[in-house]
């Protein structure tokens, strides 16, 4: 499995089918058919089938997928059979949102390190009484709290210093909200949220509709 | 063009491509390559190709594509050559921080109008000037304003309820944030933004590195 490619969109999908197996294992249901899978996924059941073959043998033919045991292989697929520690920086709006967030700790993803460059909320406490740190401590902290992903939610101006703070405290992957594209090196994976692509989708379904 | 189905995936590459187009603009570059646009956007040259290929004829043989021109027509194809108005519900530190966000304005999305269910927010005055209103006032207000698009940053619990009163006032695309799905009529279009989809990324590729 490491030494296939496996399509990015692959991966992307595999984290929407984990969704959609927590919401029938919510509702109690034991075995989805791929048929249905797919109607909650938006996606059709082929593309399910061959997303699934990159990592092996999945579901029973003529039965489906069993709910519990496929959210068990996906998980260990993306690596979430593990609590993953982030490291945040600006704790603007957008910040204080993100860790306050219902799902990411369900999702098991906990906040370790907050850090803001603004004197004035270095020391505060946040809501889960978590302070927030100056940024000169970011590599020392990072490293004493084992934070592996760093999350980038500062103006844009300053994103790609931070990012290189993330990438001399070793931190391997990034999220960044910031409203740039970031640079990183080789071996340091980044992820940028853009909103306005959701919306750019939406603008043009009321368009052509 | 309205009769074929155009791929979801290829409707969030073109916007995608835009933005790689805005960064050229900026860079001052007339023309790129698709072998550079593609490097830019993360994908490979046929395929942005074959996305553009469903709307028509777009760049030059052996020159490539013509920044300005391609950013208009995609800009065109994707609806964006209006301005698009928002109503958002729920100010809470996300609505704050989407209503603050530096792209949306520059991507043509104008917030028109700000809800909020909480008595002690509804009155007050947001940094732009905008007030924020009761729930109650949505219906009314979405026609008053000409708002198009509903963004939901509510608590899980109350996002339906709040979808159908945006599709009450006649809204027919909606943006979710509530980690929740949500259920919208025929002919009402819902994205859903879930931040944690993106970390599911990187913890796939921290672990198979």
């Amino acid at each position: 499995m490491k030494f296939m490619k496996i399509p990015a969109a692959t991966i992307t999908r595999l984290s929407i089918y984990s969704r959609a197996l927590e919401g029938l294992i919510n509702e109690g249901a034991p075995v989805v058919s791929s048929k249905r899978l797919a109607e909650l996924c938006g996606v059709n059941p082929a593309q399910i089938r061959k997303d699934l073959a990159y990592f092996g043998q999945f579901g029973v033919r003529g039965v489906g997928y069993y709910v519990k045991e496929l959210l068990f292989d996906i998980k260990k697929i993306l690596g979430l059979n593990k609590e993953w520690s982030l490291a945040i920086v600006g704790m603007g709006n957008l910040g204080c949102a993100l860790m306050a967030h219902e799902n990411f700790l369900k999702q098991g993803y906990r906040f370790v390190a907050a850090f803001d460059a603004d004197p004035m909320k270095i020391g505060l406490k946040l809501a889960n009484g978590m302070p927030i740190n100056a940024v000169s401590d970011l590599p020392r902290l990072c490293r004493e709290t084992g934070a592996e992903i760093g999350v980038i939610c500062t103006p844009a101006a300053v994103a790609q210093e931070i990012a290189n703070r993330f990438v001399e405290a070793a931190i391997k992957g990034i999220l960044n909200f910031a409203p740039t594209q970031i640079q990183a090196p080789k071996g340091c994976k980044v992820e940028n949220v853009d909103f306005s692509v959701k919306l750019d989708n939406l603008a043009y379904h009321l368009t052509s509709a």
